[in-house]
């Protein structure tokens, strides 16, 4: 293992996050909140000091990277990020137990939105920001930040290529240009934008600065932290609306926007994993449209509300304008396909991705043509270029995890005294980061009341969803440091 | 397509049906059951009549078997046999509607045991034959009886070599002895023995020949249907314990015994899949036992209806002897688990499959392993054996496809207004042919209620789930019957 070289990356992501507190301190010193500021100035303190530590600790070593210290360096990276993101909601007491202090960073920066907070309106507004903070960077990814903006000399190919694999979401990389580091720039550059352009629509409904900002982070990250406690449902429809648009296009594999931007307009409209995702899309909202008939006054209203919680769900955000708890079992068994199947891949959403659902459905197409005539030989096409049988295998592979990890979940959280759909749900819902389930965590309920052992596995759920499995696997496998000693 | 020997072949198979009717017969006869006996004598004639007409119609053609061929084949027979073994229910009035009746005979092949019926123990005797001895057919198979007695020239050897590999459980065929009809008669040799000693055992507790029969029909076969409306809670704790004893010896691999035989106990000591499959049975049982203290009055009641839902359901079959919805729901994600996993490949149980779980397993491990170094070679192995790559690839098929018919299936049936867990578990239930699911579909009730949309989609799931998805997928591909024409 290359110790010193991931030390150093660990340093400086720690450096990026305590940079990233320091708003939340100027909006405590403007506020007058002063237990907050100091939650946030010990934290910053507490992060610089481990961050210098390490950076002075881990200079020199030139040696190249392995696909594996990569993967490792990712999960790392993200539990520390986590551990030391955590603190201020303890020091400042807003949140007493640390272990539900990490449940809401974890949360936070996986772009889950589920929370242990039954009264959000109460807590301080800094501490609101720093919520709302950590979906924006998680959902791009604190990682990718830093090769945008990290100085040069630190990007030797293989390490850079490694982490940025391991950390965007999908089953290929979203390597737009050769350089990593322009592609990383390309890819917030496009997520800033917007941003702003969501904070400019919020504006423009009526929202304060505050609450407009706040609002489209949880959406550019996909999160769902919001800062009401009805989280969307108060607001006039018109926001509703801004919300439902700007959670899809989130949704949307970046590299559409990059190929948009070169005017490649053919190539997008054709690209099939955007035409599977809109067609999952509209086809939910009609029929949950036509499910939800008499449900509610107007047929405004209804598809307002269905089009807000499907957009909500494949983008695994999780803000909601109903409780969908209540609407008739067949709409709830769409919502429950659409968890699963989350966002595109490339985009800030989670889930299974659109882009794996296609090329384990084609897969699966393959192996009967396959059957009915072995003598032919057979390949898998996606946007007319062939799947690498490698790619094949290794969603295959995710497929397995998935299933596994989320089953192993399910009977550990079952151990609380919770319905088996209040069980399952909560899995399902931490594990594709995307925040409510059904009954007892539901839209309008929280995750407060599980156990400290629920509550440890729900956080695992949340970051091995988050970083699509491997990286956690592989931290956690004997093999990975095993070799080590060897 | 040769059509002719698919024909022939269909034909044989309605002539066994035909004749194992005839018990029936001899039995409302007996019993004086006026209706059940025309019911039986009408679908004897209609039965030998189609068997005859397709007899002749096909005779000659030698040209060589196609696996698409086998497989096609396969599902044909299930279906058309499923739709005259239905008959007598129907033509008796004993099941007034078609569907049901259908569903009903289609839960009985395919071992399944899920019932339109409340009122059981009102039917004629005869009926309740029929209906039990469906299991005992289905468990096996009906194809590989007919390859056990068959005529040794019908048998070239690709042509009996597809079929068994289409109706044999499991990843990989299970081949005891090179010559096909020599495995499938050694296949039914010790599923017969197995049953005989299970009536013995039965009858010991006092049961009278009839309900031995019948209960070990459904133990056999893993099946379920009961002649009781308690199922088999009403008998004593022996029966219940016998009952268990032999369904987990029902859920062992065939091919465990032939070794035993054969003398080979340590290969089948050291057999993975087994140990696998005791494996999850003990620990399920200690761990439910220990949710389910102060459940029951003693530690006895508990192991025992503990270890008997344990076995029922982990092995498909789906006799109860108390009502499993009741119990807290860290039993009730253990019992889910089971119901997915399900018993061993080569037995008569149904589900995903030990040996399935273990391959999948297995290659997630390889896959990480190879992340980790990519530059070694990383095979799969189980009981010493290397895994070819095409079955680990078509167990991950398998997988793809088991999901996707489990997602669609769940989405159909929601639209009865049931609750997501009773549509689930509906599925679930049916699809992994068990019998019993949760709250509406619990132990305690019955699929009478279903729409007929539902009724047809869960007859599809029990077909594709007795089937391995493979023959009834490929069934209503378009590229089977596309090829045909060009």
């Amino acid at each position: 293992m290359n110790y010193k070289m991931m030390g150093r990356f660990i340093g400086h992501i720690l450096l990026v996050e305590a940079v990233f507190m320091i708003p939340s301190v100027v909006i405590s010193l403007v506020r007058q909140e002063e237990m907050a500021c100091m939650g946030f100035a010990a934290s910053i303190c507490i992060t610089l000091f481990i961050s210098s530590l390490l950076l002075v600790l881990c200079r020199g070593s030139r040696r190249s990277f392995k696909a594996k210290e990569g993967l490792v360096c990712v999960g790392i990276s993200w539990i520390v990020m986590s551990l030391l993101g955590s603190l201020s909601f303890y020091i400042s007491r807003e949140i007493p137990s640390y272990l539900d202090a990490l449940f809401e960073t974890v949360s936070g920066f996986t772009t889950t939105g589920s929370s242990i907070l039954s009264e959000i309106e109460g807590l301080s507004m800094s501490i609101l920001y720093w919520r709302s903070f950590t979906h924006w960077l998680g959902g791009m990814g604190v990682l990718v930040f830093v090769l945008a903006v990290g100085a040069s000399g630190e990007s030797n190919k293989g390490f850079t290529m490694h982490l940025l694999r391991a950390e965007s979401p999908g089953p290929q990389v979203g390597k737009l240009v050769p350089r990593m580091k322009k592609t990383a720039e390309i890819l917030y550059l496009i997520y800033i934008l917007l941003t702003i352009v969501n904070i400019v629509f919020l504006l423009l409904g009526g929202m304060s600065l505050f609450e407009a900002v706040c609002t489209a982070f949880g959406t550019a990250g996909t999160g769902g932290f919001g800062i009401k406690n009805d989280s969307i449902a108060g607001y006039s429809p018109y926001i509703q609306n801004v919300c439902t648009v700007f959670m899809l296009l989130f949704g949307v594999n970046f590299s559409c926007y990059y190929m948009l931007l070169l005017r490649h307009f053919r190539s997008v409209f054709k690209d099939e994993e955007l035409r599977f995702y809109l067609g999952i899309v509209i086809g939910s909202i009609v029929l949950i449209t036509l499910n939800l008939k008499g449900f509610y006054g107007t047929l405004e209203e209804t598809v307002r509300h269905a089009s807000f919680q499907v957009a909500s769900i494949v983008t695994t955000t999780g803000y909601a304008t109903t409780d969908f708890d209540l609407w008739p079992t067949f709409s709830k068994a769409i919502i429950l396909g659409l968890m699963v199947i989350g966002a595109s891949a490339g985009s800030t959403g989670g889930g299974f991705k659109c882009a794996r659902v296609l090329i384990i459905v084609k897969g699966l197409r393959r192996n009967l043509r396959r059957a009915i005539s072995p003598q032919k030989v057979q390949v898998v096409r996606i946007n007319d270029n062939m799947v690498d049988e490698k790619v094949l295998e290794n969603t295959n592979a995710y497929l397995s995890a998935y299933v596994i990890i989320l089953f192993l979940s399910f009977i550990v959280v079952s151990l609380d005294r919770v319905s088996v759909m209040t069980s399952l749900t909560a899995v399902l819902s931490c594990f594709n980061n995307i925040g409510p389930g059904l009954e007892a965590v539901g839209p309008t309920c929280n995750f407060g009341d599980f156990s400290w052992l629920s509550k440890l596995v729900l956080i695992g759920d949340m970051l091995a969803g988050r970083l699509e499995i491997f990286p956690i696997l592989i931290l956690f496998s004997r093999t990975t440091w095993g070799r080590l000693k060897g």
